[in-house]
């Protein structure tokens, strides 16, 4: 027990709750033939919410935790010890973490990795007293400066041997504690100039790191899903793992598409320049579906602002999209928000986070009434109906030809007629169920 | 002779000249071992040149052509005569059409056929007496309400069918022609709203259509390159075809990438978020470079402003990297640009096009000094060259695996050290030569 | 009667409807001691409505209406008879037009003057008759190729004469039909290149023309109010009515900062850069709010989308923001929104100003509950409640300067402790009343 | 001397030189009557140069200097060493500094003040002693904590007192070194959110912050001008002095537009949505430019990026508008530029400048050649010719009225014609001199 959080008791449902209460997200409500707790499958952040100190790129640390600065693993324990009474605070079902987030870096590999297990076991007791399981672990491999010029992808192939044995430990580490997933982000797998890089070389060899993790992984029985996540720049002026159609391509070229899903984060989809349910959408459409990180970022800010979701609308789309491709497996949805830099006390953290749990719950709520409903389907449905017929399908099977088809289509005299997208009606029936 | 241009004489190589002439465009000078006229194939677009009127979504027509409104034969004819008289004045050694560009649409799919072929014959005449060659050619899927919903994505198969027969003879057109590409540019492949779309049934329908052409162009002999054009959004919200990386993974999904190279366009780059030569330097990584459409975007706009090119440095390092790849085989630089609508007069269009081949010519210039010189590839070299050390190479072959990475790793107390990455100096070296 | 909507029945609020119906949309409801409808102020936009034809840069008309290309004066008064059937269906009290949406434009000055008048003459019966008031009446500027170059800051003065022409009849229209605005856009008031502009110039010409406007405007006894229309750009590159901020400037700069006011667009104010509850904020601050123009663009589309409204928490916090300025005096809610170009249907038209009524109706529901509640206000007033101590009201006062300001905080030592901003905690009280 | 830089001479004009030598930069040059050290009059940025440590959002520092971290009067008197010997290197005539730059910060205002009074007596030294001079300084109000929610603009006063005794210092300061300018930029004058805010309130409380300053100014008989900077955003969400006309806007509503000019930045100009040479142009319409910021932002990168300038056509047009504006009075050219976080070396922060001032050499040279040509003015005053002619100069002249001016058009007839805008054959006329 951290004390940190003492002021503030447990969470419940409480839906006429004029305090700090959950007024949507009921755990055990049945939502698509689960409990909402198991559909939503909530994960807390360790580094936005135990490792950020509310600095941002014209000012330094706002926040006043005990724990700062976390250099020693004396504070990096009594940081564990607040982070799990937040979880208990919340009762997520999930937490995640970086080795970076949860103990102090050594002056050597052997050093590094002796801290990360220690903390593991002290996590490992914690979680078996009742803290919440591991949706998935990771590995920063950008804020060491050795990592400045990419981790994988570095000019430098000691960097590309040190990453290799960084993720060896927190792949085993996140194995050792069940995690569900492990991540893999490349915030330095990219480029600041064109000038001093080779990309398609800095590829094969990002290509052939995943394919060592994903062997690594069969090899140690982690049975849990290996998830990329998309992030099109920032930190570095272009990274490759640009947005979700991209990472496919990237699966393809190295023959990984059947081992490596996605995860997804709607703060990210908008930096691409996309909306967060087309990147689930196009996710589910090649298969890849992994995971979500549920942070919204600000539409007319060119950087991570990393906030919580609050527009509930925006969060059922999402949700719907989920659901279309069959709720989460492995997944879950992390929050990777971190509180506004001048949200400075406990209070702000825990309502931050119960806030956002709300929205979640609502987005999923209305999504289920959607998809049960089945009118947005049925509209869907209806409108591709023509290809159901049967000179339809012969157009898209082996025995026809472009000449074959046009041949036809002349002899017809085909002059097909537009019919009405129905755009705003569906908008407007997707409002009636918000 | 269309008498349009008459107050317009050829343009001849002179550097010295105040008046309307290339200055630094000279076809016969020879460049990494090719006629400028052979490194830069530049060809005009016949859309924007000929058939765009000046207009913009708060107003119409500006330009007056004797030609507008293109709607008969007749004015089709005039249209073809003006502008095979301006490929004249330029020097162009190609051009580039769309059959909407060139002959008003029938009522039929067989009228527009036969108006196809009838302005074939007088361009092939044309072209045959001394006019440039056919760079592309390609069908216009767009312009019609019926393409309102997509042609090969639409969901009535009709559709998808009149495009067909519409590509079929395009394809074919531009084959009696001799083109040297043919090209599929996918306007309304995407959609406006996903509440109405299936984004995995319609990329299977995309996917199908390309095979169908690919097919076709080896049914009938054609030896030119397939290739599509990228473009992220405009006209539809989100269009499939959205960059060079995502294209990329579209191709070997439905396994053709090593059928169908790229148009890459300066202004679809910068609208997906990249730079010009990112996007060229990806193609050529992943082996899909074919041909550039080469007209800026406005980076302070969010829409299509089909600007010609203006900016020398930038220019540069677009043709280092067409130069890297090997420099054009079927492709060439397309301008695929528009007159400001206030460039009223035959004199802006000529003008325009002079400027950016010069610009175009300067930036080849530039870009082979600089590649001869062999500086920017040395400093990369050496940027690189830990990897060719024996152990390094170990590392991507398949006896290694993460563990034995990270063993080693350990083993040896690795501590890599940051070296520069020399931007700036890079950058300095560049505008040496520009 | 038109018979175009004919297949539709006049709109009644009916919250349990599963068919076209307003479910919160009560005229008569009273929000914040006003009747709902005299709260929102609703009116429909002609020129989207009736006069826009669903192109787009890449494609022509797909809307069929009978009364297209409306370039006769039997076209344009079909087109009249629709759009009062239309109201009519809607209930809506206001509409909005520019002479160029009701009458087909004459070959002079007069011709055009007489048109409109007739036209004029037309809607004063319709209006008579239980049509709905004229919100505002406004002139285009911008279609026509005379103003290519702009209107009042056109380097031809003939072009200002001629638009001052234009307005003097718009003006005169729009009071003799009562109207409660007259509303200046500037399109095209702005440059395509600073190559060719004077901007000092033409901002001089803007605001001389602006003067006239108001001069006149009190010469004819009108009382309605003249607003501006802000937009950064598109159609030009740069328009000089940037945004809200800018506008201000302009005013005070030509000294008509007490005669003007603002009519503000959601899509405007997302293409500057800004959210439109941030628009609003400012116009109240500096004490130019008008009236609104109630449409949505795409944040992630760089052009003008003029999309109907449909997310309920943002154009709650709008009509926050409204409800603190002291709600609409003259101004009121348009729709400047145009259907998708799919939405082909008349009942799509119905349907998306139905929806988008819906959407006003919550948001204003939502608005009046949290400023009646006094939460967010009071939150606000004690985060600024060191303000009001008489030494801080000192600070601002004639009788300091920055010297005594100074010697007093190093004298009492001063060491100003932040304390939290609870960003998190008010979004999540906004989202206890959507 | 510090020794940092012990390896690198002072560089000198050597136009053919392969090492670290201006090529284009050649102080004694005559530029349109000066100098051309006295038409740049470049400065170095004292906080990007010697106070930035590398890091970026997602990782920390990666320059390694020796007076790193800074936090000791030793080690910051080791960095000034270090920048003096830098200054001299480059033989730029100018700096530029924060207090927060410079010295450490103390636990008290007073401490503070003693410790920046104690640097600008080294200061004044070494500017005696050869060193260049001041051509601005600057308090930092945003790095603090206590600023987090704003300094003049803080919902607290006693931040408004802090701030008002931090500027005084500064500004005495900056006065005893005979500074040539005094800047204010307001990173945290601004807003995260709306929901919290009372901008109307803060703006007054900006608008008062500012009249203390320059009342003191006037006090004190510092002669240098006072300097806002415009930036949209970053840090905030929102920040008041926007761009340009947003901040005349603000002068005029607090009767300071006399008083205060802008120190204009290219990054901060991209971020706003606009060109350089578009925030350079209205500033000198406005009658409020002072000095630049020279430094680039990527125009795909949302946030500051802050790079050196490289690139020669921009520049130019840059100088055009300030060779227009009839120069540099106080102002300069300040390189607000970070190296890349990967240029580790000294060379780099050298290679860097030396590059950037090159590429302004250049700039200046072609804005100077367009201008003495004459030519691209010529074509201006052309385009507005016929605002010469009485009757348009009677349109802006008292005696005219929007009926006088509407009834001369219509007895007139008036149908004005459009004449061509030559956009690209003025691009291609720049072209000519870059």
């Amino acid at each position: 027990m951290s004390g940190y959080f003492d002021s503030i008791s447990p969470l419940t449902f409480d839906p006429d709750s004029e305090g700090l209460a959950f007024r949507h997200y009921d755990p055990d409500q049945m939502v698509m033939g689960k409990r909402m707790e198991d559909q939503l499958r909530f994960a807390v952040a360790y580094w936005h919410s135990f490792g950020w100190e509310g600095g941002d790129p014209f000012g330094g640390r706002t926040f006043e935790r005990p724990w700062f600065p976390a250099d020693t693993m004396e504070l990096a324990i009594m940081r564990a010890d607040a982070a799990f009474d937040f979880f208990r605070i919340l009762g997520v079902p999930f937490f995640c973490f970086h080795d970076h987030d949860v103990r102090p870096e050594g002056d050597s590999l052997a050093v590094s990795r002796d801290r990360l297990n220690r903390i593991a076991d002290i996590f490992a007791e914690k979680m078996a007293n009742g803290g919440p399981r591991l949706l998935w672990g990771t590995a920063n491999l950008f804020t060491n400066r050795r990592y400045m010029a990419g981790a994988a992808t570095n000019p430098d192939p000691d960097v590309f041997a040190y990453a290799a044995a960084t993720v060896r430990d927190c792949l085993e580490v996140t194995h050792r504690l069940d995690g569900e997933n492990y991540v893999l982000w490349g915030g330095r797998e990219g480029y600041e100039t064109l000038l001093n890089t080779d990309p398609g070389q800095e590829l094969d060899h990002m290509g052939r790191f995943l394919s060592l993790v994903v062997e690594h992984k069969h090899k140690i029985g982690f049975k849990g899903a290996i998830l990329l996540e998309p992030k099109p720049q920032e930190p570095t002026k272009h990274q490759y793992d640009y947005d979700v159609a991209t990472v496919y391509g990237f699966l393809k070229r190295y023959g990984l598409e059947n081992e490596v899903k996605l995860n997804i984060e709607q703060g990210h989809a908008i930096l691409a320049g996309h909306s967060f349910e087309h990147e689930l959408a196009m996710a589910n459409a090649l298969g890849i579906f992994g995971s979500v990180d549920m942070n919204r970022n600000d539409y007319q800010s060119g950087w991570d602002t990393d906030q919580f979701p609050n527009n509930v609308p925006e969060i059922a789309l999402a949700y719907y999209e989920i659901l279309k491709a069959g709720g989460f497996a492995s997944g879950g949805t992390n929050f990777d928000a971190r509180l506004r830099r001048q949200s400075l006390d406990p209070v702000d953290l825990v309502a931050a986070h119960a806030g956002a749990m709300d929205v979640c719950a609502r987005g999923l709520k209305v999504a289920a009434a959607m998809l049960e409903d089945d009118k947005l389907e049925a509209a869907r449905r209806a409108r591709y109906a023509g290809w159901q017929r049967p000179e339809a399908q012969a157009m898209l099977g082996a025995g026809s030809s472009l000449e074959s088809i046009a041949d036809k289509a002349m002899a017809q005299g085909l002059d097909p007629q537009p019919v009405s997208g129905r755009q705003e009606i569906l908008e407007n029936l997707v409002n009636r169920y918000v």
